[in-house]
This record gives structure tokens, sequence and C-alpha cells, in this order.
């Protein structure tokens, strides 16, 4: 039996919350060890039957197997049904921190048997991310931030401080394990947190995070309707490898960029920009006469590319280098 | 005749590209004595045929009359036709600054006899201005940063960098005025200028301040679509003073929210806020019998209560303490 106390109660509220709202779903919950997902697994093994502990070894440090092995033997404290230690490889592509994450999620995905996973994040989590892809202008899409329901996925805490579920393990007499990456200033994220949401509560007078996740929020769901229409015009229009320029030159910008991405992505393009598109938007709307406009994808050793021919968008892969 | 050197140059260029897009605007610019002013100022001047330019003198710091005059004495030298001092009366509500920018607006609308007046916002005072509505939270709108065009406001530099308009004035070997309070710490944009956007280039690796701009401009493009179809739905069925719930539940929550807004300002609401507009929407969608929601807005002594009854939503105004 768990204390109530205000700390662990949260906790435990959100996760309730968000058991409610997907009452089918079987549940395991991801535990690193660190306060924000030792307080979701005590959250749920008491909201939950039979909950399961996913906990990732990834082997990049000394003794990482006897500290996992410590979550593990934690969670079945808590009240866990089981426990399971997954040990992954890491590569190195894309960095440390993507490739750890890639392997991450990859075992979870394995294990997971059908389940969903429950993760850590928190509110603080998500305004980092939602700072991190506001300030890459990669899109409104970039800001969207994390879902709470993104299968196999499940954020319960999404909406909870990370203040809450530090006070909650302290409240459970639980030490939540550091990651010493989270030291490293040269994280990215870890610097986000470290130093530039507190600044921006310091200088903004607090509720940064909770006014970025609600951007976020809104944000998501305006973004849904301008997919939905799109994706609908685009059903309508786009079956043939071109696109009709006049099907959807009088769309407002935010819906003919949105039919043009569906388009280009149909046709094998990655890791589109904002540049990108607006570039293929200015075939149709500001035509004179420009060359092509080279997309993320293709193949080794060539490229792809969309051009404006009679009245239409052509994709065609060109012998060349290959795309940024 | 102004030599053309990179920074002046980008500048003229700024200017010359808003000028071709307004054609039929008369511009007078709006002039502070700052570098990003003074720069449009130059750049206006050369770039257009007999500009006037209008410099305020708040009277908030001695010696503010000789500066202004300073400023005017500057624009004429610069190539301005003409260039008049505009003296206001700053009050305090709202602020200082608040007030300031009133008072100032309402001069400059006063004294541009039917001219657009050019702003010299640039792209690091839209970034602030994004930044700063994404931190308030109070909804997608609020990060939409400054148009280019907002009759009858004009502002050419918003993609030109401040660093540019600097170097700009060192080209003509002017000296630009700084404002002492731009020094003063006090102001929270000032804050953001000078610490938080830096860290931010700082953790992010540069670009931020055009990420930021390059997202507003998304976000506005994406918004204005939505506006569209709420006004189009909100033009069919929201002609009485009640909100006919079953006309709009099945819409998704961005649509929803955005006819419940129409509906609410057309009752004379005020100050909406995202909390407000959820609380609305959860008498329609999460509705269990919940009492009224009041929202800014109403008479003094009285306040704007939105409630639902027989399947509407119904705006009264009740007697009691103001609304929030």
């Amino acid at each position: 039996m768990l204390p109530e106390t205000p700390a662990i109660l949260q906790v435990r509220l959100a996760v309730r919350a968000w058991l409610e709202l997907h009452r089918g779903d079987d549940v395991v919950v991801a535990l690193s060890g660190g306060a924000d997902s030792l307080a979701l697994t005590a959250a749920a093994a008491a909201e939950a039957d039979r909950v399961r502990a996913l906990v990732v070894d990834h082997g990049l440090q000394d003794g990482s197997a006897a500290v996992a092995q410590q979550a593990a033997d934690r969670a079945v404290q808590l009240g866990c049904a089981s426990a399971e230690v997954l040990t992954v490889q890491v590569g190195t592509e894309g960095g440390l921190e993507a490739a750890a994450r890639r392997a991450r999620y990859d075992a979870l995905d394995t294990a997971r048997a059908g389940a969903t996973v429950l993760l850590g994040h928190t509110l603080d989590d998500q305004a980092e991310t939602v700072l991190l892809g506001l300030a890459r202008g990669s899109g409104a899409r970039s800001i969207w931030g994390m879902r709470d329901y993104d299968p196999p996925w499940g954020r319960p805490l999404l909406g909870t401080h990370a203040a809450t579920t530090r006070a909650a393990c302290v409240e459970l007499g639980i030490e939540p394990h550091e990651d010493p990456h989270n030291d490293s200033p040269d994280f990215t994220r870890v610097r986000l947190r470290r130093e530039v949401l507190p600044l921006l509560e310091d200088v903004l007078g607090g509720g940064v995070a909770a006014a970025l996740a609600r951007t976020a929020d809104q944000l998501r769901e305006d973004g849904a309707v301008l997919d939905a229409i799109a994706a609908d015009l685009f059903d309508r229009i786009g079956h043939g490898s071109d696109l009709d320029i006049d099907a959807i030159i009088a769309e407002p910008a935010a819906v003919r960029r949105r039919v043009v991405r569906l388009w280009l992505l149909k046709g094998g393009a990655k890791a589109l920009t904002d540049k990108h598109l607006r570039a293929v938007d200015d075939l149709m709307v500001r035509w004179r006469g420009q060359g092509g406009v080279a997309v993320g994808g293709g193949m080794p050793g060539s490229r792809l590319v969309t051009s404006r021919r009679h009245g239409k968008l052509t994709l065609t892969l060109e012998k060349g280098r290959a795309a940024n």
C-alpha cells in the first residue's frame, strides 16, 4: 500500500486518468531507474493489475548491468508482477544519444508482447521537446511535442512536473538513479533543462513549462485538422505520380504545402524541411522558370528532384550528388 | 547617394521588396533614433520618393525633446522630405512599457495622414515576440508574431537581423541613440533579447531567431485557414445569442473552440484565454452538470458567465465580482 501523500497521489491520479481513457490496453512500464520512471512504476503498480516492468541496460557505463538489475528489483518491491532487464547494443550512427534512444525503443517494442509501454516523460520533458522543435524551425509539426497516447507508447505523466516525481520518490523512500549523462553539458536537451528553461521561468515569471505544453496541445489539434483536410484533398487528386498544379493552386498555403508534403513523401522523399516545401511551393505560386528543387531522399549517387512541367509538378531521380 | 556596401544594401533590398509588394501605399517612417529605425529611414529615403519621418518624443527622460529633434534632423540628412516630432503624454495604466507603446502608436496613427507607417522591427524583435507568446501559453494565436503588413503598419525588416541594421549605421557613419530602457533588466523583452536568445543560440547552435520567425510564419498561415473555417461555420449557425451545441459538437476541437471564441467575442467577452475556451468546451464535450464558466468581460460589478441550458450555451451577465 502506497502512502497517499500529495506527490505520489498526483502521480497516481495522472496514471489512473490515463488508464481510464485507455481501458482496453494491457500495460508494461519502461523503467530507467530515474525519478520519473520510478514514480511512474510505483503508481502503475498501485493502479493496475499485474504490471510488468522493462528495464533497458544500454551497457554504456561500467556497472550498468548492476544498476539495471537494481531497478528491476525495485520494480518488484514496488508491486510489479515481474521485471525484466533488456540488454542492448548501442551503435554510433547519428550520435550516441540518438543511437541509445533507438536501441532502447527497439528493445521495448520487442519485449512489450502486445502491451502498451508506459513511459515516464513529464511536463518538463514536453517543454524541452517543444522548445527544441521550435528553435529548429522545421515547421509547426516540430513543436507538437509528445502525445500521451501514441501506440505502442503511452505517456501518463505529460501533465506532471518532474519536481512531483522527485517528491514522490522521497515520499516512497526510494533513491532514484541519476543518469551520469544528465550531468554532461554536451547534450542539448540537458542544457535546455538546466539552463534555458530555468532562465525562461525566471524572466517570464514562472509557468513556462506548462505554457509550452499547453501551446503544443493546441498546435497538435490545429495541425490534425489541417492534415485531415490536406489528406482528403490529396486522396481526391493525387493518384498519379505527377501533381496537378491547377488542382491545388487555389488552396491556402497551409493546405497546399501539406498536399505537396504528402505527394513528396509518397514519392520517396525523406527528411523534408520547411525550406524544401517552400521552394516546391514557389514552383507553383512564384513561377518564373526556375530550375528543379532537390529534396531529401533518393538513392546513393542520385537525388530526388521536383520540377514543374506542363502545369504539373513531377518528381524524378537524377544522377549526381545525393540530395542534402 | 548611399554607399552600397553589404549591410545597408541588405536593408535597402528588404525595404524595396516590401515596397514592391505594397506598391499603392504612401509610406511614412517611424524613427526612434535607434539603429533599426535609422537604417530603415535611410533605406526608405533611398528607395521611395518624398518619405516623411515621424519621431515620437515620449518625454520620459530629461533631454528627450533634444534627442527627438536630433533624430528628426538626421532623417532629413538621410534624404527624407520632412521630419516631424510628435510629443506625447505617457500614462501609467498597464505599466510604463505598455503605456508608452500605446501613446506612441496613437500618435503615429494620428500623424500618418492616410499613409502606411513603416516600423523598424527586425528578425530579432520577431523572435522575442514569438518566445514571449509561446511562454505565456495563451494559445497558438499568441505565437504568430508580427505581420509584415498589418495596416496601417508595415514592417519591412522582419527578415533582417538587428546586427545588420547596426552594421548599416556604422557604414553610414551615423551613431544610433541607445534607449536607456534597453539597459534596464526590468523589461521582460530586454531580458529575452539579452539573456534568453543568446543562450538559446549557444545551446542550439545558432539560427534560432530565424527559426522562430519561420515557425511563426507557418503558424500564422495554419491559423488563418482554421479561423476562416470557424468563421464560415459561425456565420451559418451563430445568429442567435445562444450557441447550439449540436451544430458544432461533431467538429474537431480546433474548430469548435474557434467557433466558441467568435461567439464569446460577439457577446462582449474580453481577454479570452485558452483556459476559458477549454472550460467552455468542457461544457459541451465533458458535460457532467458543472456550473457556469466566468469569462473575461462584463461590466463593473458584474461578470459574464457561460452556462449550458437545454442543449445550448448561453452567455449571461451576472451580478457579483468582475470576471478575472
